[in-house]
């Protein structure tokens, strides 16, 4: 596992583009997948910016992400309509011409009916110059990386294939694992200190305190996240130990 | 109306601090919330960022925002433990001491029994100087305004009491409607070049398009915002006309 472990930590930075989502119309729904998956794939995600379809505002985002993270994953915006314009953003981002890509736009031509590949669907096979397809099985707008910037469907469901035909592409770091515990007659104000304790002696790990209600029942949850599960299974132990000090009755894991 | 009509649209950003969302542990539920609410009041959301517990992006973060938007709103990171540190970015931010505030302190030490308003509970009643109280009927940590930053807890049921207490004390600008239609025999790739027209007549508004899928039907909304309601209907009269002209059979308001 050497080589495993001696691996960087990757980051990662997720741009939501779309009024839909800051408007609050709709509820994201590809934040947290794309969260999870990413940080199992050893590339946590450090940020993430909801962004409206301003053009200005899109490339200004993505040159200031594409600097600071390792990877950037955009939803949303490669559609059609006239509000759709993550593609050709990304294309000025990196100062490349937006041209038409000639395997989408044959795919494309051959797939509708003549005359329904109007210039709405041409947009859609247009795509900045160096543009790696994510493939997605369908003719619909595919996405695509550019460098480090990976744009895909802000649609869940198209999101997601495309996401697993690209994370295969993608290097690896060390999976984030995490352990936890949890108590329902625990209060963050009296573990804290000694949480900060344990904390302190595990700084390779992040640990978290999370307070939640069920059935009117105040408690608390504790997360340890990192790349070693010993570690993290040491400072459950710990926390554990506090709880039982502290005079509470420690659970495994989260509140089911 | 005139006076109302008059007002600048005044903007809003959110941050989200929180490893929790970040690691997809926890879908959040606030954003959503506070964008509906703000879009209300005439306050549109225009960009929304979630950060780590990290001292140095909190503290980034925050000053970048608060110059580039009217008002600024955070959730999380107020309470006891060793990762709720806002409080302390905000000061840092705002460039003044992080210092005990003596009405939380005092209500906060009547609160507890004797010995329980330990260091960790005095840190909920340690904030920056000139911070503004956001109360909300309970002693629990309490939210603060520093100028235009609003810091509120992450927890849902707070923050919305939180959000609740805070509004009346913020400036309304024009409120944000929205009339809309869809159709269940409509794609957005022929209807692309008729909305392209439609907006570019109402440069006021933001005319957006959203494709569905429901029981295996793929139909398309159009959405209308902005904050003149006779302006909002006379376009989705036009997308209305538009999607019958293609043979469509347009519904009012979005799909169910």
């Amino acid at each position: 596992m050497l080589a495993v472990t001696a691996l960087r930590n990757l980051t990662a930075c997720i741009v939501v583009i779309g009024n839909e989502v800051l408007s609050g119309r709709t509820q994201d729904a590809n934040i947290r997948f794309l969260a999870q998956r990413l940080g199992d794939m050893g590339m946590p995600v450090r940020e993430v910016r909801i962004i409206p379809d301003v053009t200005d505002t899109i490339v200004r985002t993505i040159n200031e992400v594409r600097a600071a993270f390792d990877h950037v994953f955009t939803t949303g915006g490669i559609g059609p309509t006239h509000d759709d314009i993550t593609s050709e953003c990304i294309a000025a981002a990196f100062g490349v011409p937006w041209e038409p890509h000639p395997v989408v736009w044959a795919r494309m031509e051959a797939h509708y009916p003549p005359g329904s590949f109007n210039a709405a669907r041409q947009r859609m096979a247009t795509m900045p110059r160096g543009a790696v397809l994510i493939d997605n099985g369908q003719t619909i707008a595919p996405g695509f990386s550019m460098g480090n910037v990976h744009v895909m469907a802000g649609v869940p469901a198209i999101m997601r294939v495309m996401f697993d035909m690209l994370a295969p592409t993608l290097p690896v770091g060390t999976p984030v694992i995490s352990r936890s515990v949890h108590a329902r007659d625990m209060r963050e104000g009296d573990l804290a200190a000694g949480l900060t304790d344990i904390q302190a002696r595990y700084p390779t790990l992040d640990l978290g305190s999370y307070p939640y209600y069920r059935d009117n029942v105040a408690g608390v949850a504790i997360v340890a996240k990192g790349t070693d599960a010993v570690l993290a299974e040491s400072a459950i132990a710990e926390v554990t130990a506090l709880f039982k000090d502290l005079g509470g009755t420690p659970l495994d894991g989260e509140p089911g």
